[in-house]
């Protein structure tokens, strides 16, 4: 198989991070035959440095061009507590979502047994955990209109579905939960917000095309209550966009760190593959960071985008073995963790790969 | 002392839950010597099957004329499942928020070490963790604009805020923290929403005439993350109406309960205190729910309406003895609670009055 994969590093750890994810593929190219070639761009904080622009039109045609994108991360705290910026690395982020089409963000929250000490949830109330979201991404308030009034007196943002937004990706869910435990929970505030009550009435719609999935609808803080009290409970979650990364991260928590997760952004083209989690500057440049995500995230992409399933499972399983020794990252390690099997960014990204 | 006291017992287990409330403030009122005088309203489900409106006239005018109010709870699913209701119960509770300029929901999130166990946290994260909350309640999204296009293919709610409206809880919630550990952590989502850049910037405004509480600021994904990672961390909690309303549920988990938790909310006006729980319409009538959360949201009353703080640490004292004597109801017993130690809603009211 032949496939030209876009690289964007971004901010922060993102560097680190993705080399090892890259270098995951090259490896599963070699052994099984394929030709990935790789060519890399920039975004976020690193593109307004260097070009004034969060997204520069040169990184947008290289990942309209390419088969997939291994994205790092993006932010920088300077911005953060800049409330009057009036460019954010975020804007690259939310741009690339909305050019490349990616509405769908599927983040799959994949227990490690050996990391089920890592939660600062019980592990019996963890074991068995087994939970696939689906955050729309290219609608809601991160899209609609913002308004500020001269004297800063008053500030809006326009959250907004439309049906066609909900249908294609409620549909995606459903073809995902008919693959796994059959059920799909769908969360929303439809008894405070309009656009959740023609988000219910959707799904409902579409429920019935699906008579085989079993449906239940939520509210938003009854699910950010039972993720935490009763992970177990859920198969696969479909949710909007602000709701989507509010629940992903407090789920990444459970699962025990965000340093382990990956997500798959996909839609009507080239699909997205990055970490969930942020730039962390403060570890960036260290050999501290956790490759664990990126790695995965190549995983995902073997299989979502490639369709290659026995090469996502093999990294996978490498990073399954790799816990398995016993090796851990800072973010991943424990007290009992003895410190000779805690290792920096490359020395895990080495493990893995070996 | 002399008091006019409202009570709304709402839907679902609201009565029953109330009437516990409403037994320890006439308690207090005997045993201390104050006159406290009680009418009753409908309001939600309750008040639509009787009059066709969630929040009635007489209902709101007997709220104004009121010296605090005593809520129970409010909802039922028939309206969860019919997105197109015109009428809903939640309207009630929205409107007389509004109505009574309710802007401040405070939800402090409060630790039994009895109930330790009761959380899917581990012990040794939860010990020692003392959260109050600061949720804006008049604003946000559940107030703005909401529209819905003629043939169902749009809908969308306008999330805003005015800059007073921020001011006003902002200096609330510093002047609690300067009451406990001088910490606040505002969470919002800058990176995003110009809504929450205007939040930030009113934050970090006022902070100047707290140099003494210190001061964060939290992006809400990072938030909802943080509190299953580490709820220790936090001290005030300072956010919007609609990341409070997803913050707190998730934090009544961590807390073991949500059958423990009281709030308040107060504003220009009238104090109107309730159970975070909803109506648990499914254990309703049953004498199965905890009366717990409005005993101790009649604490709250006694506390933050009427300034009676000896009066409110009786009956917080009258409830960790219940639980310490090893009384539970079933949703804070677990597989070691000896059946004869399980109690009624009535009994556990009982138990704590005595
Ligand atoms: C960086 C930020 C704009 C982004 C989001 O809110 O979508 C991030 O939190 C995520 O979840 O990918
Ligand atoms: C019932 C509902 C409208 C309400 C809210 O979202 O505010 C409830 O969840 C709460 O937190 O008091």
């Amino acid at each position: 198989m032949k496939k030209n994969i876009l690289i964007i590093p971004g901010d922060g750890i993102g560097q680190e991070v993705t080399t090892w994810g890259k270098q995951v593929l090259e490896t599963v190219a070699q052994h099984y035959g394929h030709e990935f070639s790789f060519d890399e761009a920039i975004m976020g904080h690193t593109a307004i440095e260097a070009t004034g622009n969060p997204l520069p039109d040169e990184t947008l045609e290289k990942a309209k061009a390419s088969d997939a994108i291994l994205f790092g991360a993006i932010g920088h705290a300077k911005y953060d507590n800049d409330p009057s910026a009036k460019v954010r690395p975020e804007q690259g982020l939310l741009k690339i979502r909305k050019e490349l089409g990616l509405y769908a963000n599927l983040r799959p929250i994949l227990l490690f047994d050996e990391l089920l000490d890592a939660s600062s949830l019980k592990p019996e109330v963890l074991r068995g955990t087994d939970i696939l979201f689906f955050r729309e991404l290219t609608g809601d308030v991160y899209f609609g209109e913002k308004k500020r009034n001269e004297d800063n007196t008053f500030a809006s943002d326009l959250m907004n579905y439309h049906r066609y937004e909900v249908e294609r990706i409620t549909r995606k869910a459903y073809d995902a939960a008919r693959t796994r435990n059959k059920r799909l929970c769908s969360v929303d505030k439809a008894n405070v917000l309009e656009t959740s009550r023609l988000w219910r009435e959707v799904v409902q719609e579409i429920a019935k095309e699906y008579p085989d999935v079993e449906t239940e609808h939520m509210f938003i803080d009854n699910a950010a209550m039972q993720l935490v009290k009763n992970p177990k409970k859920f198969d696969v979650v479909l949710t909007a966009n602000l709701f989507g990364d509010i629940l992903t991260d407090e789920a990444s928590q459970i699962a025990g760190s965000m340093g382990m997760l990956a997500s798959a952004s996909i839609g009507d083209g080239t699909g997205f593959f990055e970490p969930i989690h942020g730039s962390a500057h403060d570890i960036a440049g260290q050999n501290k960071a956790n490759p664990l995500a990126s790695i995965l995230s190549a995983a995902l992409m073997l299989d979502i985008a490639f369709g290659l399933q026995d090469e996502a499972k093999a990294v996978t399983t490498a990073v399954a073995e790799t816990l398995k020794a016993g090796w851990r990252t800072g973010d991943i390690a424990n007290a009992e963790t003895a410190p000779d099997k805690i290792l920096g960014t490359n020395e895990m990204g080495a493990k893995v790969l070996s």
